[in-house]
């Protein structure tokens, strides 16, 4: 049966280390955050992984085929270089949305989020066997933003691109499928199992609601960085040839 | 006059350069979006300044108390240790949406997002005089966030904190305020010359739309540093004492 | 035949680059060269290697265990966060010397380290099976070196260091090994074929001169990261028991 | 009267802290003290300053121009970002040798580098009064090494330029002036109060023992970033024309 692999990285304790002894910079948080995320990004993505930012004290990854020796091996790596812990909970399933939530489970058992106890565990179950490991990965962005950035006000496509993010996130939950923003008009969707039918319905409807054109390109192989540069290559291949339509399918 | 002063940073021709002379790997991207977002942060904000990573290829700073001269040092500093140039437009104006909106016009006049030719300029306007620097800063988060991370997937409270955003938007827009997530359940708004009693309104609004509960510290002074870490105080002191209400002004 | 694959990277071009179009200003140079190497040290470290600063604009990396496309998936992954290029290229024998020989003079046929046409090259010869994959690598620091830097000018340590680590060279290079500060009081020193008996000869030959005791950790194994390892942890043992002696060796 | 103002930065409990609970990943520690240097020229260099990566767990900075104040907020946004902390010490003195002597004093007088219970410090004295700010700084490199680098082995290349480095740390504290290697072929030295005919001395001295050409570009100014970016374009202007002899002196 093939499988998605999700890893939840959660800073331990952060709330409260951010106010200790007294609230530290939002500057120095921001850098902080910013610098843990592009870290990890670094060492998810060596291995074949592909990290993505989330609330940035609560990251989701895509881990095919990193076990759990790597996993430890990357907190050791983080406890060194950061003056926070992180803890991580792996979920495997066949649906993205599925697989968080095991990850998430896991990591709810092990302790809080707040408690001062719960320092670099590292829990849940990865995938039993290598050759379950499956990752369908769309890479989506937004027909002719670049006339926008150039003729808006910049807070304008900036709050568009939310409304994008979350039309799509509401609409391809639907199939249990996950939506991230990675930056200007890019989205990425863990989907596996999602046909192109299902996402031309999803590209219509958000779409319709937002009067934009979105495209596509659709990556499925053994790892997210595999899948993650077949989606990237789809839709660089509709951007240098619009007759291909919308979505492009490429599979390793 | 009491003016804001905001600074658009644009990575100049990103996107071509992201797929030249092939699509670069989505996790080399993500690395260098996030460190380049940590490098500017730092560079404001030892200059009084806040940057917003907003769409990440293009970013707001708040920049008052920051000269002509210290937005080329800055980049200058970039252009040594990236593989992109920025070009940067500055406004200045009583209401933050005004701002970002003179800035973004001053850079589109000086060329295209995706121009090749226009490379590292420094455009638009700041104050003429360093007595009208003033910015307003509310750091507002959501009561009990914590509960929900410890209890539901983790998708679903990122679901969720991506619509108390939007909704922040729609309502701020109405009084010319801007709203950015930084992460966590933590969303800061520069929003000169809005009031206690409207900043109520908008989050009543908010949290009676999504069922959640808002608290505000909101501090204001003469750079961006200055009134972020005021309004985090005042955050502070609420989590400390709910008897306080959920805003607490600050002026420094 | 057990062999030290070493991999000399070279920032291409770079004298030229710092100086244009005008000389570029120091602290920017200094904290790109640390970035850079960091960086390096990372992607090498992932995969089993060891980088070594050495000049910062020409480095050397151990990096047995570590194919041609690996070396290439990391000059690609830098020159998508940086303005520079890097070139690379590989040597691989009995002695550590004449394995940097090879790898330089591979370099060099390439083309100039002052060209403006060599870019991201990748040249010379890893080991042929990964069954002759050895590393040795000694970690020696000085005895009772906090009670200088307690006791004495700042300055007057660092310059002892300095001696130290040239009559280390010096005396190392007789049997072809090779010899690194990595900050501290600490040395590393790839050093394949050299035995228990001449590494104290060797020591007692730069105590006697020096005035100073050293004390060595050494680790045999088939990657710098698994060495280094064994390395640190024989100086850990000596440091804990000074009854042991001033050389502990282990072997994976 | 004329002072330099020298900080030095050492990381508290360092040594402990790399084999607690037991020896850290060499590569570990490698990218943790790059990038800690990286971020402090950052911090000290946008201030005026500049740091000189030295021992790596002690760093000195020239930070003439840079107040008390200041060096607290280095220090706090350091500790929000690293897992260790940071005590600085600030020593002024007419000649560069004097003022870290002051500074190394002022801190051992606080505790020791090895000790649990010293976090964080700031100990020492600046100037008194910023018009006693005066910074020289000497930039040399060694001519022609490109064609060396080109032609013999890269390590060979290395351990003369360590030569070349002990030997003018020899020379130049004849004259209380301080010596550091900055990469590549290039020392930086503090050298207050050395005049031309003593440089030319020294660089002689130097050139007839180890067999090189030395060249110099001197700058003098209230900063360090000034007085090193004279510097650097005295040497650029030799590089330039060789007929403007080995030495080229520039002040603010």
């Amino acid at each position: 049966m093939k499988k998605i692999q999700l890893t939840l990285i959660q800073i331990d304790n952060y709330g409260p280390w951010t106010v200790t002894p007294r609230p530290k910079r939002e500057a120095d948080i921001q850098i902080l955050q910013a610098k843990l995320f592009a870290d990890l990004e670094h060492q998810f993505a060596v291995r074949g992984g592909l990290v993505f930012s989330t609330r940035f004290d609560n990251m989701l990854a895509i881990s095919n085929g990193i076990s759990l020796d790597e996993h430890r091996a990357i907190q050791e790596s983080i406890h060194v270089r950061y003056p926070v812990t992180v803890s991580m909970s792996i979920g495997a399933a066949e649906a993205p949305y599925e697989a968080q939530k095991l990850a998430a489970q896991a990591l709810q058992r092990a302790g809080s989020s707040r408690s001062a106890e719960r320092r670099g565990i590292l829990a849940g179950r990865g995938l039993g066997a290598r050759d379950e490991d499956w990752v369908q990965i769309v890479h989506m962005d937004v027909d002719r933003i670049s006339t926008m950035t150039d003729e808006k006000p910049i807070y304008d496509t900036h709050e568009l691109l939310q409304h994008v993010c979350l039309a799509l996130m509401k609409a391809m939950s639907r199939y249990k499928a996950l939506v991230f923003y990675t930056g200007g008009d890019n989205f990425m969707a863990p989907s596996n199992g999602l046909s192109e039918e299902k996402l031309r319905l999803i590209m219509d409807e958000v779409e319709r609601a937002l009067g934009i054109k979105l495209k596509a390109g659709v990556g499925c192989g053994k790892t997210a960085g595999e899948s993650a540069h077949l989606a990237s290559e789809g839709l660089h291949e509709i951007r240098k040839c619009q007759a291909k339509g919308p979505i492009v399918f490429k599979t390793s």
